[in-house]
């Protein structure tokens, strides 16, 4: 016997894991980067009450729509919305092809530098900006470029990706609702097609469910191929009045809950307000200079020309109890913990020579009535999970002897278990089947002992990076991460 | 003992029934109402190697799209588009309103009954009366007046609800699709404001995945009231080169599969199969006069105004290697059953007083840790399920007499079953837990007994309307068609 470790594909872990559930799942923390206060009060009662069945507050899954605004609400947007810089990079890039831009407004400002010159023109300026840079291609370039930029663009103050200043808490927030059932919608005024190519990675939220702003396209045939070029005209503007609109046009239904943090949202949170029964609105008060920017103007904060949070609607929200969060006083952490930093570990036992017949006959019995199965292979293979965890990577030697002494200790080799049923646990489209093994006294006291032997290298959580498996599918990965973050205590003891 | 019969809150009587799980799912045929041939072939392959782990085809569950036209690719758009009918008997009702209707074209004439010369004028006239009939209130209001109007709306040929004219092989495909883990979307030149409120109802589609034309509509407050008003103003028109345009717009992903009946689709096709990879075409060929209609003018059929099926279409398809249905040919039946018909039976035994009891207080146990759980209550009563069928309504005195002979003569009191074990399953959010009873040879007898005593009155699958429980969570419905449909052979023996 010998300890598998490192990262393992989960879903075959998931497999004996199983095994030792003997109690019934623990309430654990969903919100673990927000702070105990009335903004996360708010959200969990929420949200206990619309999904208790049998509340008179209760509403069917398929009405369990929440919108929430992108810039400034799920990620910074200062001091400058991302897709200003996205739009700025490709001038750059673009310009040998315009010579005629070194001498024309707003590009030649920007081509030398001043940034502020170029936006002086007010939305005019933007909007050229944003047809030279956006427009002319087809879709699918249009998707590859942002592709190309975004795993390279950082912010210029704390030189992270922009991606990694997606905001944790809301992270959890989303991950949160999906797991009560909850569709999560960006209702965005950046462009749709700008974010449709990362939104599913950084947020979890697919393409469809994605609404923006867009320019028009236009379907036609180039050279025998089906295309949709992008035409330099707006489309639509989902912004104030608009987030409403595009609300309806997309989704069809009116939100029941809806988060935002500018005077841009007041009209999707009033739309969301207005529909019957409970319903939630939140706005984001940045309010926190240290960790990330602090602007209003409301409660004499800083003024900002984009993004702005007036005084009038903190107002609004203060009359209409709309939740508003102080990034400073509500938040535990601001940005996620950093990818690399955090692996995914699966301490196992391997079973024994007769142990393993059994799981390849009965695997071959299976996958002969139904071949879409996952056969025994080398991501595949039998195994008694005894913890999974999230550890920090620079300690991975420190809990690989740990585990190790305490494998040594306990004589793991002379254990013996008794196989006594078969079961099986749905999973999406596939699910998973395996062997019970009736817990004995000195296997539940290795899992005690290699859980406490871990505990000082665990941290809550981490990002789907710290898993070494495929991940193609938010869902299933959303639903891992969970999986692992709450192993201890759930699927112990 | 004795027998509960007639329809039964299926998300109970899951739980019973998994206590007979005995074999691994059987195959049972997913398209039952299509006829074996090209057809039904080619779409159970497509499906089979795009979902199969481990093809070279296979195609990750996010990116399974399928797009469907609705207007007779979904339901039936003869002898004229069903929001035509909608449009006209709002001018009725309007008439009233709008005396100057009495001179003015098309509603002069249209108030007159003579509809063809109403609509000679072609597309201005359509728009006019869209316009007229279809802006002015809120999208409240106006979503109200179709679900007013839909439940009323009979076909002038066969009396039917418009509703109960969609093609039943087409919802056991939507059925089939979903089941693979595909996402089904509405892409229709209809308005989607019109298709929403039943779409959901009658296909399982929701208002999120719904394309369609568009009128503008504006966001206002009405006596402190947020609403979307409907402007008299074209938005969107989502035919022929519009379709692949709705769906980059509203999706943001090409479709892996398309299904389309007339030239209007004809551009959603070409897109679909211009993208990656494998990817699948079907339209549907009206040549069926004696069951529904017969119109082309592709193949020497008749001429249509609108919903043609041009030969030009029918040779692009041949050279494309896309999917034709004929009507007549692929398709064993057309419309579905008459709900009323069709009634969801359970049978069951009701466990003795000491099971009873444990049941409750395990009951009790779960609540305590888990208090979102099914209370037992009237409508969640333990049991244990012997069959789940679906019946003539028509024939339910025989049912209950059959299976009265069949417990009377098997002297059910004097059973007796071993509970040994508890179980879980996850289904959705909630899940349901059970005891777990050995089976003994005699009541696998009386099972099998019961089967075919009850076999004679059976029908292969029934609507939602067959069942008296709640139902208002598509997914969960067709879980529970799917359940029932398939409890023989799969849950039995």
């Amino acid at each position: 016997m010998k300890i598998g470790s490192k990262q393992k594909l989960i879903r075959a872990a998931l497999v004996c894991a199983l095994a030792f559930t003997a109690s019934v799942a623990l309430a654990t923390d969903p919100l673990p980067s927000w702070n105990e206060g009335p903004a996360k009060k708010a959200i969990v009662e929420f949200v206990t009450k619309v999904t208790t069945a049998g509340s008179p507050d209760f509403v069917p899954v398929p009405e369990r729509i929440a919108t929430f605004d992108n810039d400034g609400t799920l990620w910074c947007e200062q001091p400058m919305p991302v897709q200003l810089y996205f739009a700025l990079d490709r001038v750059k890039a673009l310009a040998p092809q315009h010579p005629e831009w070194t001498t024309q407004e707003p590009f030649a400002s920007l081509l030398k530098g001043n940034v502020q010159t170029a936006l002086a023109g007010g939305d005019p300026a933007v909007v050229e900006l944003m047809m030279a840079t956006h427009a002319g291609m087809t879709t699918v370039e249009f998707e590859q470029i942002v592709k190309d930029w975004i795993p390279t663009a950082k912010h210029p103050k704390t030189g992270k990706l922009f991606t990694e200043m997606a905001y944790q808490p809301m992270l959890e927030l989303l991950a949160y609702l999906r797991a009560n059932g909850f569709k999560t919608f960006i209702v965005s005024g950046g462009g749709i097609e700008f974010m449709r190519p990362w939104a599913d990675k950084v947020y979890g939220i697919p393409p469809e469910q994605v609404v923006g702003s867009s320019i028009k396209t236009k379907f036609e045939m180039r050279d025998g191929k089906p295309v949709l070029v992008r035409l330099p005209e707006l489309n639509f503007i989902d912004d104030k009045g608009g987030k409403p609109v595009g609300i309806n046009q997309q989704i069809g239904r009116r939100p029941l809950m809806a988060f935002g943090n500018s005077d841009g949202d007041r009209e999707m949170l009033e739309y969301t307000e207005g529909g019957s029964g409970a319903r939630f609105e939140l706005l984001v008060l940045h309010d926190d200079a240290a960790r990330e920017y602090a602007y209003g103007p409301a409660k004499g904060l800083p003024n900002v020309k984009l993004g702005a949070f007036t005084q009038a609607l903190y107002d609004q929200a203060q009359k209409d109890d709309w939740t508003v969060v102080s990034m400073k006083n509500d938040w535990k952490t601001v940005f996620p913990p950093e990818a690399a930093a955090v692996t995914a570990i699966d301490i196992l036992l391997e079973p024994d020579a007769a142990m393993l017949q059994h799981a390849a006959a009965n695997n071959a019995r299976l996958l002969a009535v139904f071949p879409k199965g996952f056969a025994l292979d080398a991501t595949h293979r039998p195994h008694i999970t005894l913890v999974q965890r999230f550890v920090r990577t620079a300690d991975l030697d420190k809990v690989y002897a740990a585990a190790g002494k305490v494998l040594a200790d306990a004589n793991v080799n002379n254990m013996k278990l008794e196989a006594f049923k078969y079961y099986y646990a749905p999973a999406g489209a596939v699910g998973v089947a395996g062997i019970c093994a009736k817990p004995t006294r000195e296997i539940l006291k290795l899992q005690a002992d290699i859980i406490v032997a871990v505990q000082p290298f665990t941290v809550e959580t981490g990002p789907i990076d710290a898993f070494i498996a495929p991940h193609d599918d938010p869902a299933t990965d959303a639903a891992i991460i969970q999986y692992v973050s709450t192993f201890v205590p759930k699927m112990s003891g």
